[in-house]
């Protein structure tokens, strides 16, 4: 059998959401060979939530039969809270189906293979640090930016975890507490300043003050319509109110990731998700700014820079999970190691 | 030789500040036996302000000829920047006489024994963790709050140092990114809100709305002397508006709190420096509060305690810097277990 870090070797990784459940077959460099999907059961029995993931899984087999005998493992991210060392799935408020599940172990005993189950922001964190933009980094913090803010930490090679698993939510950080009332009923989270929905309400608000600016147009004429995608569209025409949108954002997320600076000082910044991308005109600008926001005095040297996966980020999420496991079953050293 | 973990090793714990040098003897629990002082020399030449060092290490060998033989190394808690790793002082803003200093080497190379560095912040965290309110915990977030807030990491047994060393500077992150200035230069730092100035001029505001404090009659009439300490005589007395400005602290402090446990999840909080001891009877008030600062469904179970070392802190950082590295020296294993 080809072990973890062999070049033969190969995981699935699964990614479970609400509504579906993608998998991929992941290769030792975090290359994603083949892939399967189908709708998620979030209501119901557990079983059935269970049945619809192992159809997605069964299907990759089923598929790929030449390149079964090399798959060494699985591992899934899954909406939280969650216990990533019992592989427990707790009560994710999208999946109700499943209380103190035992994801892991039920998967693990169908397809008799170790089976490594976390959230999707540590998973993107682990992919990116192993296989994407953070390689050779030891310690990472991935963010990725769309409808919320998920963070995950990759400390000296490892995710890490907190006290129950429950750490890396920093897009409930708040920047602002005097500011406007995010859905977790804090004030001033970053996830309620410079989400996507953030960034459309400040369009909404900009464009009702200056209605020369095209966002409005790109909606139809109606402000309400205005989302993230129309604030980036108009700013590829030029729009400057558009811009200034944008630039509002990129002021906070990057005062935002000054505290992260000063308290973490990671080795290497990373923005993944549908804002990220959406921001990309504006890394440059987030590098030159971040030294004004934290008082680390080296602050210019830490790489501010994009993930390397997009859509695909939970199914390598998932496989990275049961790749660095199995790499630590094999040698119980870190599988990154520090470019220092 | 005695071992690092023997009932009967000691180390020598030093705490080298702007004006003066302390220094004392630790046993394995953290105890402290003797202890010697003496004055810093800040400016100069970089060989005095070792001499000024080394004289206060020579005076507790001196008085405690009996130790001697029992003692296995040295940590110094040094102001920084430095590099934790080599024992270098880069360029402290309060000991110009040392630039790029490797105090570890020198020290070192004086005596014959293994010396650690690390600055005080991350080396009270580490006493604590090891000797004090957060032994038996593997993560801990320990804050001092005094003239400056100074915090400190222990993720996983071990101080986490970040990139360069410069980690933990959760100080200055701002919770407010339109609020008052900083002296770092960033808005709305909660040391700028929370540290003894911050108090007292929140103190000075409140008292000259409500001159019948006795906030102004302890400051002698001049709302200028009200110092941190006059809030608390006065809270002490039963005074409502010094109650209020302590009231606001802590309301900070815990939004504060609340993003360190939202992005790390420590397994507890310490609370060490004057101004914790000022805030000692709030604490209740900080705990209760927590939930609603943070995300995480069980933060309520995240002890928020008061520190072991109070002035003494410096000597049992040193302490413990030197005791971590003797005992993973011996045996590659972190020297605080797991109480989960």
């Amino acid at each position: 059998m080809p072990q973890a870090g062999s070049r033969n070797s190969l995981v699935i990784g699964v990614d479970i959401g609400g509504t579906k459940v993608a998998a991929g077959l992941v290769d030792h460099d975090g290359g994603i060979s083949a892939r399967s999907r189908g709708p998620m059961v979030a209501r119901g029995k557990a079983t059935e939530a269970l049945g619809a993931v192992t159809s997605v899984i069964d299907a990759l087999f089923q598929h790929n039969q030449g390149a079964c005998s090399a798959i060494r493992g699985i591992g899934i991210c899954s909406p939280g809270p969650l216990d990533p060392n019992a592989g427990v799935v707790i009560n994710p408020p999208n999946l109700p189906c499943w209380r103190d599940f035992p994801l892991a172990a039920e998967v693990s005993r169908t397809y008799q293979l170790p089976v490594r189950v976390d959230n999707d922001a540590n998973a993107a964190a682990l992919a990116e640090a192993l296989w994407g933009a953070g390689r050779g980094f030891r310690n990472v913090f991935c963010t990725t930016l769309g409808t919320g803010i998920g963070t995950g930490l990759v400390l000296d090679g490892h995710v890490y975890h907190g006290r129950t698993g429950a750490a890396g939510e920093g897009g409930h950080m708040s920047i602002d507490y005097r500011g406007p009332r995010c859905t977790c009923g804090k004030r001033g989270c970053i996830e309620t300043l410079a989400s996507g929905p953030a960034i459309a309400k400040r369009a909404r608000l900009a464009a009702d003050l200056a209605p020369g600016s095209s966002m409005l147009e790109l909606a139809g004429g109606n402000l309400r319509n205005i989302t993230s995608e129309i604030v980036g569209a108009a700013y590829a025409r030029g729009d400057q109110v558009a811009r200034e949108v944008l630039c509002e954002t990129v002021d906070v997320l990057t005062l935002w990731l000054g505290n992260i600076v000063d308290l973490l000082e990671p080795d290497i910044i990373i923005l993944g998700g549908g804002i990220a991308f959406l921001l990309a005109p504006f890394f440059d600008e987030v590098r030159d700014r971040l030294p004004s926001f934290c008082i680390n005095p080296r602050s210019r040297e830490i790489p501010v820079v994009p993930a390397r996966y997009g859509a695909d980020v939970g199914i390598a999420g998932g496989a990275a999970l049961c790749s660095q496991m199995l790499q630590n079953d094999d040698n119980r050293e870190p599988l990154v190691h520090s470019r220092r």
